[in-house]
Parts: structure tokens; C-alpha cells; sequence
């Protein structure tokens, strides 16, 4: 059986390539979800990508992933930098975790530095856009197999 | 077609007369909408008037008015003081924005003085309990045409 | 009629004796659920016993709990010190609260030394697993009749 | 008697209209004080609107007004994040005070987040430009009679 | 041979019953000790209960407990807040230690929500009054045999 | 010749004994000026006795007080927390300074708990109401000869 | 029966004199004993004066005030600083509290500058020396009758 | 017509030289006045050079320099540290600031390391006595002509 | 001409394979190198890959790829947290930077949570090990051409 | 006459050895007693060797030492970082002091990590175990004579 | 002999005029060192300028610069706010110190408001561009002889 | 083979003995090496002395101790305070380390109470001058062998 990946977008997500067009592109979730499928493809493995505004939900869906899935890439969104339940979940699944942004967060605002969900992270990858996404992937080659 | 203005009530709005009346006063929230309902009138407005308790549904809201409302008032609660995520879907709301609170939050407890939506609201109204509604619909009057 | 008391679980205490259950122990929330109901109905009383992973959702409880409850007992797991919406709802309750948390918050991350719950409880119990949610209702017996 | 309403304008704000008009608009502090006339005849109100660079004459006038005016409308400029005199003079003078400020405080450095005045007043009202005096005034109609 | 508790109290809690009655109600140290041995009694262990003034002869006693008690429940009181001798004795002590303390510490001053104890504790109870003296007990229950 | 003090009151001190009587009883400004002369003449004193809203003002009146005056008594009302101009001139007046205050400045807000003047004062005496101006002549007994 | 005023001195305060005179002056705590009594005589007041370099045995020795004394000067020398249990106990014992030092804390070593007994005190008096003492017993003229 | 300098020096600047000149030199503040004289003589340009005591004279004086000086050199005394009413004045005057101080600032008090002058400054100019005064007049030779 | 991708690698970062390999794992900065040829060669573009223990020889490097790299992958080892010098270099050189690190610093001591480099960076890659230098090379795909 | 050293320790010292001997080793205090007693006897000095848990014996020991002995030896224990009676004893005796601490304090607590102690003592020796006890007797070597 | 001023230029500075031209314009370090050059013949001083992105270098010298040179006049670029050996080097040097800055740093990042130079310097330029290098010169002029 | 003790100076520590000899004394970094030698001989151990103002000069010969020193005694002087890439390379030396200062650094500024060494060293000898060397040989005699 193929290794699954769950693939999880938080708030605001969904809005991507319909807001501010001229600034952040006309790339869509949609659009990263269909990326990530080439990948994943080559990769021999399966996505399971969803997103939620709802902070709970998040936490549902991982500790579905927890029984589920092979790994977990996150970006949280938000809730990156306010959410215990969503750190105290991920540690709970015992998967390995990728953590993604669009963008960089240490050129924005102060309270986008502190991540709660770094701790329980493998790693990092931010400011690259959609190939960030591509690039968690990547960075799960050896890890999942 | 009449301007269309969201206003936002976050969590434990709801409870708004019932609770504590000797302090609070016995004005609800359908007193504060029908309050607004007269002046949005008198002004032409229509009003899309909401409360929730979840932190994700006041996010999904944000997003439908980013599509449908003019502008939107919003007094999120005690979601003011931690959501990011509704910070990131005011901003990306690109609307007009007022944030309102009924009580004056820098006479009460530190964490109230921080608010993660003024930087983002066009200006904030609050220690003037119902009324500061009635004058954030005031306060959009050049704005919203 | 037998007082009613009120106990409300945060996100991820779903996962109690199936997570690590080399290092929790193999307790589930269920068989808390039981041991608390022994001890209830030995004082008499009744218990509503819930878990929500949804914040919003604990503050409709708390709402629910301030008409029907005789006295609240929560273990608000990362919401703890993180909500103030969940903060404004206990306040608004005026009902006895009585804060349990399994592990000792003290000897973990400093994010967790912070609980926005202590403020409005009558006391707080941490550090002894499952028993302290039978301390808990102790704790209550003269001040629930 | 008509209740009169004392309107105090600290320092820098004569500049008003003629300082960078590409930014900050035409409007001067004559035209706010034109503007507040109407709005206070409506009322039944009269006006006394004053400005001063001094932080003493402030504290003189608000003294004044401790025994003359029925209520204070303030837009203290630079000593709104300064001044215990000033602080000390509203809670002194026992009457209802409304702070007001052009631009939204929150959206600039540091410094302007602070304000010693909003623990003394009624509420605050910042970033609706001109219109936040209209609004004070408004703000008062209840609570002046 | 039964189990032994050392019971530790420190500066100003002799004082207790005769102090302002009318908020602290008329129950005594005494009155504590009596209750606790009731609770003794029915676990089939023995107490030894102590007040003292001194830090120092507070150090002593855990240290004395170290090689004749079988757990120590300690309400420290001032010193719990300033004390890292007391923090040492009871690391090296190596016996369960329960935290009490009789008010809900988190809603005093803030220099009281710093205990040095609580990291070398198995837990805390606080806010319960006299009675959490007895959940301590209890709260031992499956660990002192 | 007499030794010369000058006794300087800082912004809104001529309020007092008019505002709010029953809290800071009937004391005016005027009583402390005659009760301090009482203890002056005792003492071969003579008083400079003066009161002024302008921080400016204070510091030309310490800058007068560097050439005519033995010391400075000085209350400097709001100006205590927020003037480094009073400080340099205290400093550079080289005279002895006892700086006093009515109320117990530690029990107020924090900003309250810095002076400037401090660390350029002999000494401190706060919290004696009027009683204080004339420890503060006392203080002054052996300096000023 | 004369009015009991019990004077507590903490630690080091013996060495007073003797300790670097070339700096301190020639008068010892003995000095300081004889010259308030003089001043007690003409008050028609009575005085217990005691040092200890105990934390505890001032605990004590308040709580015996409690009982005996009508009034408490304190000169807490480095517990100043660090004791809360000093804290406790004068806000125990419900007598006015003068607080004394011989040194101008603010201008030494920031950890100074900070007292745990001011917040109990009804004021204070620092930096003139061993008249400070003298100051204390004038200060509670009214006070203690 | 030759450019203007306006030359502002604040609180206690008009001391220079009577005060303590075993430290500070004989140089007064007229000779300052004298030596720049010179120096603008030199440059063909016209210097207006004041003192004040009053923060808002300083405030009145930077908005005449608005409408008639071609640059601004500012020592502004103790005011450099508290005034934000300086700050909003020098940023509405949109002319070239030198900002000079005669010490080093960065070897004195810690509140003495912030200026809210210097990031409305075109530079700062600080520890060189009065020759500090003619360097500003020199750094600004190519940016006033 | 193919491009130039110069990849830095600053301090200790010699020792990799070497230094405690049962932790480190026994990939040697040489395998990182053969590694990222590999990946280099499939892109169609060079690699200029360095190493050095001196911060001054990092910022030489870095004014080199200025002028003959098209983009800059630096891995500074302790001076990631350390050093403007890099900072201000990276700055000047106008090119993509990608951060690498092999660990999750954010999992470290907090020192190391704070990055100079990140703000001037396009993204962050960290946690990863070998491969993210590898993924490095990936980021750049579409911004190298 | 030998000269005098007085070696001072604080409270849980006395337990050394007896401590988790796996961890801390079989040496014990007496152990550390003899060890100096022999390097004393080498340099022809005499030991006076104690050891209290209570903080006022230790400054009456301090004070004892300042007519007695030539230099002070002192390891506080939790003292070290609590005591300013402490540090104002040794401040006062005038005597050469050298401070040690068995552990490197730096590697545990944060709180270990200041000492009111260092800025009285010639030096600091920490992280040496009992060998650090006769560093600090040699380290004394040309300072006693 | 002439006076030798030894002027040196920190990491980065080689870059001027050929970085960002449009922003920094076209001044390069030599041109700086011809300005220079200019202004120290008039004063009959030899100047000494070198240029390194060595910390290590620049610290050597400073050391040649103790025996050799009459003045030190230092840029240090990105070291001025992060090498404790730059200031140790300075001190040791017992030379007449001018720190000078092409930029505002107080109108940059906040790290750079810190400087450990500035208080060994004997005064600051800073925001003046090049000018600000024959500023430092001329502020040498009566120091230097 | 007898061991090889690695003996690091940094920056500045090369002008021993010249640099204010009134203040340091004479004794020069040749000196503090014979000393040592003749201690070294008497341990039958041989030693490496090197001294550079270079930060990754020091990491070099830290990395060149990994593999050839038995211990390090280092004095990393400014570097002290500001170099992680001197504490991960002694971290990866596995070597013990003695850190040594000549004077009390936490007599000095607030920056020097923090060193990146303590932390991965065995101990800490600080305040003792040249001797703190031969203490540092010392206390390494049971762990080299």
C-alpha cells in the first residue's frame, strides 16, 4: 500500500490566488494540491489535502492522521502562532511533521516569528510559495518510505 | 442597490442582557441590532447582523463579506486579544473596517490592551457600550457611499 | 432533584490511555468518566461529562452550563492558555469552577506556567492524573449542596 | 442653561490642514470646530474648543472645566503618551471624558499604543479623522443631558 | 508500620483562625490538623505536623523527613515564593511532595505566582481552603502505600 | 538672615482640600502653606511657597531657588514620573532636596512606583498626607543651618 | 496606658557605628534607641526596640506587635528586598506600619529599589539617616493617639 | 536672502557655564551663540537662537521655524527623552534637524539613550561640547544652500 | 554559461562526519558537496562551495558572489546569530539567499531561535539535514534561470 | 598568629555525601572539612569550618568573621541567590571573600544563575566539586599574608 | 611631527558607491579618504586609512594604532553592535575616540540603536553621509594638537 | 606521553602587563605562560600557549585541540560574550574545559555577566588575576591523567 501524506492548509487558505492577485499570484490551493500530486506520484505515495478555518478541526484531522497517515505537512496558517491544541495533537500523533509558509515569516510582523508548531516539527520551510510545498515532499524521501 | 454592512458580535455576545443585568444593563444583542437597524435605515444601509462562538466561523463570515459586504463592523470578543486567523481574514477582506467594543478594554486586565484587529480596522470606537455600534455605522458614513 | 455538575474536556484528551500509553498509562477518559461517577454518586450528584476539541464549542457548554450546571469542572488542555473567550464564559457562568489539569503544568514548557482559567476558578488541582478529577469533586462537596 | 462641552486640543494640531494637506486632507482645526457647532446645536449643546502647545495650559483648562464644563472631549496629541499631569487633571475634574484622535494610534510606532488617558475616559474613539469629534459628541448624548 | 506524612507550614499560618475572622473564617491550624487526622486515620497513616517562622528550621525538617517521612505535603507560605533553600531540601529529600496552599495564589499579586516548589512537586492544590489540606491526602493515596 | 526654603507643588496641587473632600479631606494647599510656617518660624526658617502646572515653570523656580534658597521641598505631582528637565535641575542646583508626597505612591499604579526626582533627593517621605511638608522641614533640621 | 510603638531592625542594622564610621557616622543603633526615646517621652509614647539578623524571629516579633503594639516602625534591611513573609505578617497584624531606611534606596543597586514592605505600609521615609527614625514616630502623631 | 538657522536649546541649557564650571567649563550659551556666529558668518547664513525652559515654547518655536527657518539645529535638553509633542512638531516642520547634545549621552543614565528626537533627525551630533554646535552648522553646508 | 550557486558554510561546520557520528550521522561536508553536484548537474549549474571558521572570510566571500554568483545558499553555523557583518554583506550582494541549517533550531537553546540572516533572506530550510541543502538547490529552481 | 580563614556553608550542605551518592559522589562535607585542613596546614593558616541553614546564622557568623578572621570562604547554597542580608554582612566585613559552588551553576536553573554574592567577592570558583574548595584557599595564597 | 589620526572602516565599507548607487550615490571609500585628506593637510595632521572585514584585524589595529597614532576615528560597520573585543581594544587603546556613521542608525533595525562603542568614544556623528568622516576631524581639533 | 593542556587568549590579552600597568600590574601574558610552566611541570604535563585577536583563529586551534589536547583552559576575553561559534567548537571538542578571567566580570558592565562558555565548561575561575591560571591547572589535576 502506498505511504499517505496528509496535507493540511488552516485559515485563510482557501482564499489564495483569489486575494491580492498582483501580489501573491494567481497560484491556487488548487493549484499547489495538483503540484503536490505530480510529486507525490513520482514519489509512489497519496495525498490527503484539506483545510479548515476552524482550529478544532485542524486538531481533528490530525489525530485522524495519527491512526491514518505516514506524515504530516502542515501549514497552520494563523493559528501557527496561537494554537497549544494544534502543537499538543501533532505531538500526540507521533508522525513526522513538515512545517510550511508561503512566505517568510521573519520579515513580518514580530508575532509571526514564534511558531508553536516548530518544537514538534522535523523542520522548517518557509518563504518559497507553492514550492515549499513541493519541497516538504522532498524532504520526507528517506523519512517515509 | 442599498450599501450591505456585516457586523460581527464574537464570543459570549449571545449572553449580552441576560448576564449580570444589574451591571451590564438589560440592552441585548437584538436591542443593539434593532438600534442599528434605525439607523442603518435613516443612512440606507442594509445590515448582515451575526453571532458566534467559534473562532473559524467568524473567519468563514469575514471571507463571505469580502465578496458581499461594503464594510464590516466587527467587536470579536475575547477573540481580539489571540486570533491571528482573523486578523489574516480582515486583511484579507479588503474592506473597510471598525472594530468596536462595549466596555473601555484599558481599564480591565492587561492582555485586553492588545487587540490584533485595530491594525487593521480604519479606527476603533469602544467604552460607550450599545451606542459605540450606532457610531461605528456614524463612522462609515463617508465611507461607505 | 440531585446537583449537576459539569465536566468539560479540551482538545486531545480524546486521545487519554491510547497515546503513549507506556508513558499516560493505559486510563481512558472513559475510565475517568467512571471513576468521577462513583465518587458523584456517592455526594449525590450527577455528572455531564464531555469533550470537545472545538473552543467555541467548550464556551457553548459553559453558556449551557450556566442554566442548567450547579458547578463547573474543566481541563481546558491547550485552550488553557490560550482563550480568553473561554475565560469570559466561565466569568459569565458564576458558577464554582474548579481547574484540573493531569500533568504538572510547572514542570513543563514556560507557555504552560500561564493558565487564563486560574483567574476565575475557586482553586486549581494539577499534577495527579486521573485522581484529580475525583480531588475535584471533593473539592466541591461543601460548596455544592 | 444648555450643557456645555469643553473641547481640548493639545499640541501640534493647529498645524491641521496646512501640515502635509496631500496626506492628512484640507480640514482644518476650524473647520472640526465648524463641524462640532452643528452637530452640538442639533444637540442643544454649546462649545468651548480650545488649543494649546502647553501641557500646563492644558491642565489649567481642564481644571477650568472640572467647574464649568458638562463634559470633556480630548485629543491630547503628543502628551496623550505622556502626561500624568494631564491624567491626573481628567480624574480630578469628575466628569465625563471622551478621547479622541485623528488617526489610528495602532497602526504607529510603539510609543502611541500607550495613552494615559483612556483609564480616565469614558471611551475612545481613533482613526476616523474629523468625523471622531462628530462621533464624541454623539458618544455624549445619553450621558449629557 | 504505618505511613508517615510531615505535614510543613510556614511563616505567619499559626496565625490562622485569629486572624481577620470574618474573611479567613474561624477554622485554625489546629483545626486542620484534627481534620487531617481524621483522614489519617481512615488510610491507616500517621502524621507529623509542624509550623515555623524560620526558613531555616523549615529546611531542617524536610531534611529530617528525609530519612523518616514517607511524603511531605508543604503550604510554605511567604517563602514558597522567595525560597531556593527550601527547593533544595526538598530535591534532595527525594520523598512525594504535595503543593497546598489555602487561597487561589493566581488571583493575588503577581510575585505570587512564582512558586520555587512546584517544579519539585508531584502537584499543587491551591484555592480550596482548609480543605485542601485533605485532598493533599487523598492526592497521595495510590502513591504512599 | 534666615535660612530660605522654597516649597514647590507641581500640577494640580491647588486642587486640594476642593476635590474630592471625603477621600482627601479638607486640607487645602493654603492649611499645608501656614501649618509648614507654623513649624518654619519655630525652626528661624522662611518659606518660598509656590504652586505651578507648568513643568517649565518648576523648572525656572528651581533655577531661581539655586541662587536665593538653603533647600528645595518639592512635590511634583504628575511631573515626579515623566521630567528629566526637573531632575537636571535639581541636580544642577546643588541644593539639599526632599522630595515628598501625599499618598503612598507604591500603592498606586505602577508608573507611579519611578521618580526622576529620587536619585537626586536626600531622601523621601511619602504617604503622611499634609503631615509630610513638615517632616520634610524636620528632615531638612541639621542640613540647613 | 502610653501607646506601644514597637521598632524592629533587621539585619546588619547592629553593626551601625561601628561599620566603616568614616562613612556612616559615629551612631550606633543604641544612639538611635536613646534619641526616639526622647521623642517617644515627649509623644507620651512607649517603645520596644528591637534587631535580629533572623527573617523568622521578625516574623515573630510582628505577630507579637499584633497583640502589643499600636504601631510598627520597620527597618527591614535586606529583607526589604526579598521577604514576603515579613510581607505577610505586617499585613497581618492590622497596625500602621511606617517603613524607614537610613539610605536614599533609589540611588544604590536597582534590586533596592524595590521594597515588599511599602504596598503595607502607610509610607515611607528614606534617606536621612538615623532622624528617619525619629521622622517615624512624628509621622504617626495623629495616627497613633 | 540668506538661509536662517533656527538654533534651539532646551531646559536648564541657559546654566552652561555658572554651572559647576570646575566640570562643564566656562563656555556659556552665549558664547555657543558667539562661536556659531562665526561659523555662519563663514557660511553666509543667518542664525535665530533661543532658549527655553517650557516645552510647549519649544513646540510654538519649531512651527515659526516651519514657515520661516531653512534648517533646524535642536539641543533639546531633558525634553529629548519624554516629548513626543517635539517629535510631532519637528516631523510636521519638514526642514533639515540637526539634533546636538554636549555630552556623550550613551556614557550617562540608561534614560538617557533614548531620544525621541533622533529618528526625525537628518543625523546627531553628540559628545563634543560646544563644538558640537558648529559641527551641525558644518553637516549642514551641502543640504541648506 | 551555466549559473554560479556559491554555498557557504561557516563555522565548525568542517567537522561534520566526524564529530560524534552515532549522533550526527557519518555524512562528512564533502558528502554534502557530491551530493548537491549531483542535484547541480541535473539543474544544468555550477556550485562554488566553501567553507571557513572566520566571519571576516564569509563576508570576503559573500562581496566575491556579488559580482560572479547568480544566487547564494550559506549555512553560517554560530554566526547565524551572532553577526551584522554577514547580515549587512548578504544585503549588499543583491542576490537570492537561501538559510540552511541541519537541525531545528528551534528545538535548541534559545540563542539560537533568533537568525540576522533570515530577514534578508528568500526563505528558511532547517531540520532536514544533508537533504536540505539539497532542497536548497530545489528553491531556487524557477528564481535561477 | 596563623591567620584565620572562616569557610561558611550554607543550607543542604550538610546532607553532601549522603545525597544520591551516585550522582553527587561519597565525598561529604567532613570529607571537604579535612581536605582544606591539610591545604591550610601547607600555607600555615588556620580553618574555622561551618555550616547552618538558617540565613541569619549565617550573617551573624559573617559578622562574627569580621573581627576574627583574615578572609571569608563561602558557598551560600540557595542563599546565593535570594540573600541581600547576606550580601550587605559580607559587604560590611571588609574582609577578602572568595565564593564557590560545587556545580556550575551556569548549567542549571536560570535563577542559579545570578548571585547577590559575586560583586562582593574578590572571585568566583564554580563547577570543581570539593576540589574547588582548596582552589579557593589558594586563590587566597598572596592576598592573606 | 604631525598628528597621525588612524581612521578606520569596518566590513562592508569597500563596497560604498559601487553598492545600490541610486541610494548610497556614487561617493566611494577612496573619495572618503581624498575628503579626508583635504581637510587633514589644512590641519597639518597624516592620516591613516584602512578598510578590513575582520573583526580580529580591526582589533590588531586598534592595538598598532595605541602606539602609533594621536586619534582613532572609527566606522565599524556591522561590528559596532555585536564586538565586545572592538571596545575592549578601544579602551585599552587611551586614545581620543570618534565614532562616526554614514546612516541614521536610529531610523534603521533596532539592533543597530546599541552600539559598544559609543561609550568609549568621546563623541558620536552619525546620519551626515561622508561629511560626517571631516566632521569627526574637525571635532579632533582642540583634542589633537 | 605526558598530557597536552591547550591554553587559548583572545582577543586583546596580548597588551597584558603594558595596558595601564598601574591598574593590571606587570605581569604579562609571558609571564602568566612561565608560571604556568612551572605548575605544568610539576603536574608532568606539557602545555600549548597561543593567544589571537581572531574569533575563527581560536575556533581553528579549538577544533586543532579535538584532536591533540587532553583539556582546554581558555580566556576568550571579548569573544566571551558574543561568540556561539567558539561555544560549538568547544562543545564538538569533547574536551574538559576550564574558562578563566582575570578580573570579576560581574563587578563589570551588565554584558559581561553572560559568557556563551560557562555553559560547556567544567568550571569557572574568575576575579584571581594571573593566579586564576594556575587555580585553572589545578583544578583539572583528577580529571587529566
Amino acid at each position: 500500500m502506498p505511504a499517505l501524506i496528509l496535507v493540511l492548509n488552516g485559515p485563510n487558505l482557501n482564499l489564495l490566488g483569489a486575494r491580492e492577485p498582483e501580489i501573491y499570484g494567481t497560484t491556487t490551493l488548487d493549484d499547489i494540491h495538483q503540484l503536490m500530486n505530480k510529486s507525490a506520484l513520482a514519489l509512489g505515495w497519496q495525498l490527503d489535502f484539506r483545510q479548515s478555518n476552524q482550529e478544532g478541526e485542524l486538531v481533528d484531522w490530525i489525530q485522524w492522521g495519527r491512526d491514518n497517515a505516514d506524515a504530516i505537512i502542515i501549514n497552520a496558517g494563523g493559528y501557527t502562532h496561537t494554537s497549544v491544541a494544534i502543537l499538543d495533537a501533532l505531538r500526540a500523533a507521533e508522525k513526522p511533521v513538515v512545517e510550511v509558509h508561503l512566505s517568510n515569516l521573519f520579515q513580518r510582523e514580530t508575532f509571526r516569528h514564534h511558531s508553536y508548531i516548530t518544537p514538534v516539527a522535523l523542520g522548517l520551510i518557509c518563504g518559497f510559495g507553492a514550492r515549499g510545498y513541493v519541497l516538504a515532499l522532498e524532504a520526507l524521501r528517506d523519512i517515509v518510505s
